[in-house]
């Protein structure tokens, strides 16, 4: 038998960092305790991301009734936005961290690993973003991605501006008339195409707060709103279909437009949906057992 | 009879300003010059669009054997992108500039004058951006433009991220393979998904140096970027009806791609389509000749 330094009763931490908040969940045989804290995405801001998945770990710790200091001690599984970049993988893989192991992976693969209770499975994410992600055994796969607007179809980014360019079309008597358009105006503000200045160099959350609406309007039969989300449907349809075609044997629906988007889906993939088991934080936590219990031989 | 302190020759000058180059145009009576210096783009850069014209104007004057000191003579038409924007035609109608009158208008007004040799008519504009334009007696319209990404429907810039996106469909085994993933990686230089880094943050007209490709793949028959040019060319089309259904009894074809989508409109816009007759520069020259009688009463 070896001998290592890992303590007899691990702590287990997992870390799911996005671009709005970092949440940790800590685990041991007798505890658990979780903690929030600000944006995580080294993407956007690396030193950010760092003090917030110590902020957030000191909180899960204390909320545990353990001891900040004990940080050293945790097996951390940290899945993080903006690591499937390689550039921000690597510098995120060279953090000088405060735990006894980390291991790093994206929010993706955390998210899938949640979804499916640590089982093989697809997820397809629709919120601000939206991605396609397959684990099988040893190996992972994601589809579509790739940010907006050169990819990222469907997402709710994607849906803002198909529907700020179909608003347009119609003022000019180029395109049918929308619900879209005096919907637009309402939500943001102005009239007519004030729309073009209101969103000038709009980022993709901007443009993802206008979402609802195209499926307010498509839910109320407007034809244009309607084609808008069809397309959208079409393609995670599409996506869906690949990852099955490929193994997978199910896929859950995860993000803020995942619930919207499931009427509009395909009935081929409808049947193969499910409903994810656990939040992506408990799958940081599976993350962290099993590259532990590997480390461990 | 008035008295003023117009010159007994007029000195017209024309300017044409958009954000690569300012071009200026001097006629007199007897003599002719012309002027080229860098961008004049006041939505871009403001004090940088005043003095190219100025530099344009004093080159022009030069080229025509007068002095740059008989700027304050001239009778200026000015066109400049950007104006479109009430903010910005406001700063530039605060200027203090040095011409004995200066006469504020869009690039897109002084290029459809010129095009149609200072009578009604509209206009076209398929380059980085697109805009449709059209001058019927005392009223003038435009159609689409709006900016990229919500507007410039058909543009260059729409083009090459329309072609991106197929790309990575196809990269991504969701779309049908196409002549332009293996085009567009030899003209960024990358392989496979370093498309997606290259093109993080693309400018417009960074996408708009994309643009040829897809002409080019449509010409060879690939069907995704025949796709991507067919539904470019409906817009175009549907936006010369509406200005032919408004009134405009002939168009002309502006910009970069005008050339390109000719072959592409549908057949009843092609029999309205005509050649422009003149350069911007020159119908900038034309405004200041109008604008000025009409002050003359």
């Amino acid at each position: 038998m070896t001998c290592n330094n890992t303590p007899s009763q691990p702590i287990y931490l997992g870390i799911d960092g996005g671009g709005s908040k970092c949440k940790a969940r800590v685990s041991t045989p007798g505890t658990q305790g979780c903690g929030i804290a600000g944006p995580a995405n080294p993407f956007q801001n690396l030193e950010q991301a760092k003090s917030s998945i110590i902020e957030a770990t000191q909180l899960a710790l204390e909320s545990a009734g353990l001891s900040a200091n004990q940080m050293g001690e945790t097996i951390a599984g940290v899945g993080l936005a903006g690591v499937n970049v390689p550039r921000f993988m690597k510098l995120m893989q060279a953090w000088d961290h405060p735990f006894g192991e980390m291991h790093l992976t994206t929010d993706i693969h955390i998210a899938c690993l949640a979804a499916h209770g640590g089982e093989n499975g697809a997820v397809i994410v629709a919120g601000t973003g939206s991605v396609g992600y397959m684990s099988m055994d040893s190996t992972t796969r994601s589809y579509g991605g790739h940010g907006f607007p050169i990819g990222d179809i469907a997402s709710g980014a994607w849906l803002g501006l198909e529907a700020i360019r179909d608003a347009l079309l119609t003022l000019d008597s180029i395109g049918p008339s929308t619900a879209l358009l005096p919907m637009l105006e309402q939500q943001l503000h102005v009239q007519g195409l004030g729309i073009t200045d209101k969103m000038a160099g709009a980022t993709s959350r901007e443009y993802a707060t206008l979402a609802p609406l195209v499926f307010e309007a498509a839910e109320q039969g407007d034809a244009v709103a309607e084609q808008i989300v069809r397309r959208g449907a079409a393609y995670l349809s599409a996506m869906a279909e690949k990852m099955l075609a490929e193994g997978a044997t199910s896929f859950c629906m995860l993000g803020g437009l995942a619930d919207k988007y499931q009427p509009w889906l395909s009935a081929a993939v409808i049947n193969h949906a499910k409903p994810p088991q656990q939040e992506p934080d408990a799958g940081a936590l599976l993350y962290a057992r099993n590259c532990h219990l590997q480390t461990m031989g």
